[in-house]
């Protein structure tokens, strides 16, 4: 190791333990706290939170990156540890740059606005929530700015936190794609949705036995219990404390069979990813998914292109059928198959099927890039979210709780998030299609062989972490940066078929 | 506020926090956390634990701990503020004392002797033990030596930590008089054992019903549920995070129904001392219950004193046989009151009943004292158990499992612990007392009022949290210190009528 990453090393260290910490609040407040408990352990949390950017942000982290990224001390740095200047090096900028006293202002202001939200979505009320959201885009385009390059959009600023491959030019590009087949795709399916019967899944299923059959399913996608948890909270995450240490949640809906399956699958894929990652990664900067898109191309990649096929389905839908053959003893391997790729355009994201999830995530891309650009006032982004809903999906809101509203994460000002979400869908399908050409994954399926799918996985993408960035990792998996067509094609191949198009 | 306690109270939120963080990581360990995670959260924990050492341990706080302890300066605080630098200097002088290395290497001792002394328990070996043991013994002999007053034995400095109001002496006169009391009161009962069944506590009980039961009970006794949680773990704990989450944990066994039962009433005498503490104190270092013993009284009166009285189990029994008409139909309540009261002795503390638990209190306490004065060899440490067991109980262990290497205490380099636990009990009986001359408690319980006698205790007890001492408390409430004649007279009274003596 290099002398002077050695000096960097306690920081570091100390960094990683406080943002554990963090961690360990965030999980438990969302499984396990008492309701009451929030004011006093916010005071904690705030106080571990300023700890961890007075341990990165100051003069000593400084000389001592500069130092490292001089020439010279780079030839002496290992891979990983070259990673982990360049993330530290980003992480300095970004905290660096925003005077402690707005950091703080902007975060007195989000811990009231999602609370705003939270009224304004339960009262239906865009009115109240408005003047909250104006703040907080002022807040992120003044702090966007302070990190801005020379001629750079404030918005490719926050895209870039979230997922530094692509730019504007790039999205632009890759949703116009994908909008382009989408939308018309989509059309053609609405036409024939009475062609698919899904009413079993709103029958009656018993939690008790649905949370065994999703503690099953998750086991036999691979989710290792001896270093990860299953619990219960409002809405599925995951969260990891490291990589020996990896947590997802779920959530049961008596009258609904699918949500809670397709959500344990889905944060499995997570899970995986960060149960994989390498033990000289974890606990470093650079210890977890390469970035939100990438990960998401995980979660989806099992819950969407594995999840919903017939060859994952075979050999374990007899399981399902008797925990409740009252509800699907008459309802086929096909019939189910069909059922849970069924597609029709619907207002809300996180209930939309697989084909439409895109579309949501187009309007918001698009809404968020004029609201940066000054080209949309706040007062009037429920009548835009509305025209572009009525335009992809040729449906719209009947009120702003289930449209504008909808979302949770303006109210913290996550801006530049949403698209992750879709690239994750597209790096899916790419890698997806890289693996039938490497491995006979359907019959992996059939057989109820999930090793070597995960194992591939483990060895090409999961096991490096962060020390890679998408395009690279795509690069060298697949020969190729990200491209939309991989996931148009799949869209088609997969709806053309189910609803003979 | 006086400026000089203002500008420690930053170093006091910083050590709070990590306190906080490092009790919620011992709360996930003991509750939720996978079983591979430990070796990488312990790295997390030995930060925090540094970091909370060093926000403590410098100039900066020496100097403003000695200027707030100036009489000038002295005037200028409130109460609170005083108990808290009374609580930092102790804090203070212990850390100080110890230089970090060796501090280290003791936690890396005991950490290993942990797991020494679970094999060697588990193997019945005590040879494999007693090693680690003599080293754990000559650490605290010397981190005592550090801090000890001239002429002051090591013992004492220890028993000190975990009650300062009782030194040997004191000590010594209150474990004489109960062991002179007690030995020939529990051989007068042991003649008796016959004449009480208790048969039907072994049948089975469904765990989900035991379950369902507790959580009523803590209910009943005034947990509060929006402050508080209750989860399951190998053996029950509380603790908390601050007065508005305070945490049980329960573990069912089910061939035992009693076991669930008391170990929860315990319990939630321990959360709600903790629930009660004001929040002026909470989230300091006095924001927590006076002492060890203190703690222990809560939970002991809850348990033992009320939870095992006629009058609590009036209005409820039925419930509990209404859960379990096949075992219970036939036992009558005062069947039930007998035997969740008989005694006999045994060889296991944890298992002990109320009347002969103090004697297995009293033999730790006697081979402390003769470790620490160097009367007793750690190699003969198994006879000497052995004998004072068939002197005080009248039985002997058959192996060192269940004699000499039953309790983990000593394996963590707790000496000076165990005594708490019959300060709790002496202390329980003395505010008993009191408070049957204060209110009618028989008459409240028999209401199914539990209100009047927590808000009482809540008043006169739990509120202040430790900016008062086990004496102070017990002069105010009860008008005299400790006195072991409380606790002799009600053990007395009780079993006399119970096995009519």
């Amino acid at each position: 190791m290099s002398k002077t990453f050695e000096k960097l090393q306690p920081y570091l260290d100390k960094a990683m333990a406080f943002e554990t910490a963090r961690n360990l609040f965030e999980w438990d407040e969302q499984t396990t706290a008492p309701f009451e408990a929030a004011d006093y352990t916010s005071k904690v949390v705030g106080i571990i939170s300023d700890e961890y950017r007075k341990c990165l942000i100051n003069d000593d982290v400084r000389k001592l990156i500069n130092k490292l990224k001089e020439e010279k001390e780079q030839n002496e740095l290992s891979s990983n540890e070259r990673a982990i200047i360049k993330e530290l090096d980003k992480t300095y900028k970004e905290l660096e740059s925003i005077p402690p006293e707005e950091y703080r202002a902007f975060n007195e202001l989000t811990s009231v606005s999602n609370r705003a939200w939270a009224k304004a979505k339960k009262d239906n009320n865009y009115e109240y929530f408005a003047p909250y959201l104006k703040k907080i885009i002022e807040y992120k385009k003044k702090f966007a700015s302070y990190r801005a390059k020379k001629g750079q959009e404030p918005y490719e600023v926050l895209l870039g936190d979230f997922e530094e491959c692509f730019n504007i030019k790039d999205l632009d590009l890759f949703f116009d794609k994908i909008k382009k087949e989408l939308v018309t795709l989509l059309k053609q399916v609405s036409k024939k949705s009475d062609t698919i019967d899904k009413s079993y899944n709103y029958l009656k299923y018993d939690l008790e036995k649905q949370r065994d059959f999703c503690r099953y399913l998750a086991g036999y996608i691979g989710f290792d219990f001896n270093r990860g948890v299953i619990a219960e909270s409002a809405h599925p995450f995951t969260l990891q404390l490291h990589n020996h240490d990896v947590r997802i949640t779920n959530s049961f809906i008596e009258d609904n069979l699918e949500s809670a399956i397709f959500s344990v699958i889905h944060e499995t894929g997570h899970a995986l990813y960060e149960m994989n990652i390498d033990d000289a990664v974890t606990q470093t900067l650079v210890g977890t998914g390469a970035s939100m898109g990438m990960h998401e191309s995980q979660s989806r990649l099992f819950e969407n292109i594995i999840g919903r096929s017939e060859a994952f389905w075979t050999p374990i839908y007899d399981k399902l059928v008797d925990a409740y053959p009252e509800n699907l003893k008459n309802i086929s391997l096909k019939h189910f198959i069909r059922g849970i790729n069924k597609a029709e355009p619907s207002l809300i994201r996180t209930e939309a099927d697989e084909l439409s999830y895109s579309l949501h995530i187009i309007i918001r891309y698009e809404i968020e890039k004029m609201i940066f650009s000054g080209e949309a006032d706040v007062d009037k982004l429920p009548d835009l979210w509305n025209k572009k809903y009525e335009e992809y999906l040729g449906i719209t809101p009947s009120n702003d709780s289930e449209g504008i509203l909808q979302d949770t994460h303006w109210s913290y000002g996550e801006f530049g998030y949403f698209p992750s979400y879709a690239i994750g869908s597209a790096v899916a399908a790419q890698i997806y299609a890289k693996m039938k050409d490497l491995m006979p994954v359907d019959q992996y399926l059939l057989d109820g062989n999930i090793t070597p799918i995960r194992e591939y996985l483990r060895d090409a993408i999961h096991k490096y972490g962060a020390t890679k960035n998408t395009n690279q990792i795509l690069k060298e998996v697949t020969g190729e940066e990200l491209k939309a067509d991989y996931y148009v094609n799949y869209l088609k191949d997969k709806y053309e078929k189910l609803y003979n198009l």
